[in-house]
């Protein structure tokens, strides 16, 4: 989560929603990515990006045994990827309660998919969250306004 | 959904589940795309591709006035996808009673996430249909068990 939390913060320098994310597997990173939306992708959020370097590493879309940390609650979109790469294990930091999927909003994982991680939440809570914190109110203290509907 | 059909089609012939998608804009295409799993990338779903060049298109993140063409029900993260893309408008050709976020397995768009599409579903159903049925049975001819689980 440690170097989750270092690739978020690298997302907020970049003018991004600072989430990141790291795919572990037997103690070796296999993917990590950061939120990239704005650079004008939908689809570039932190566990997308780390999704798709562990599938290139391994050259499978499959990633079994392998464990997903990210700093933010993954939304409906990267819940969904969780599932379609049938990873077994989640990891978040801050819960999100605009977007968050496995817990706040809705828990996607209880409907009857073909693939049901095992979630835990609230991990280095105060770090991620803060981080998210700090980077909206900077974004509001600049633009004047809040200047962001959410992911 | 024609042009989205003969990209499902092509995909049948890589040996991916047969499933296209098109965005269409103003009445031109901005993206377009087919499933592309089978080549190690379980982010590679048809709606995931499409939105992704239709952003590479417009330079922005944000697909407003876009409308959607996929013929098959979105899963979860195609679902997702398309509310982190704040598309307006879906169309689907089959239904996916295994997957389907829209109105099959769940409704993704009845949570209160911060953008909710119109959905409409059934277009072109047995042509969509027929197509997927027709992969699958003669994959199961090939490999003597079904050797599918789904997206």
């Amino acid at each position: 989560m440690r170097r989750a939390l270092a690739l978020a913060e690298e997302a907020g320098k970049r003018g991004e929603v600072p989430v990141g994310c790291v795919i572990v597997r037997e103690g070796k990173i296999l993917g990590e990515g950061s939120n990239r939306r704005e650079e004008g992708y939908a689809a570039g959020h932190a566990e997308i990006e780390a999704i798709t370097m562990a599938n290139r590493a391994l050259g499978a879309w499959r990633l079994a045994d392998a464990e997903l940390y990210v700093t933010l609650e993954p939304c409906p979109m990267c819940a969904g990827a969780i599932v379609a790469a049938r990873i077994p294990k989640i990891w978040f930091g801050a819960y999100d309660p605009k977007a968050g999927a496995c817990v706040s909003v809705m828990d996607l994982f209880s409907y009857p998919l073909n693939h049901k991680p095992a979630v835990s939440g609230g991990h280095l809570e105060e770090e991620c969250a803060g981080l998210l914190r700090r980077f909206f109110l900077s974004k509001r203290q600049t633009e004047k306004g809040d200047g962001h509907d959410g992911l």
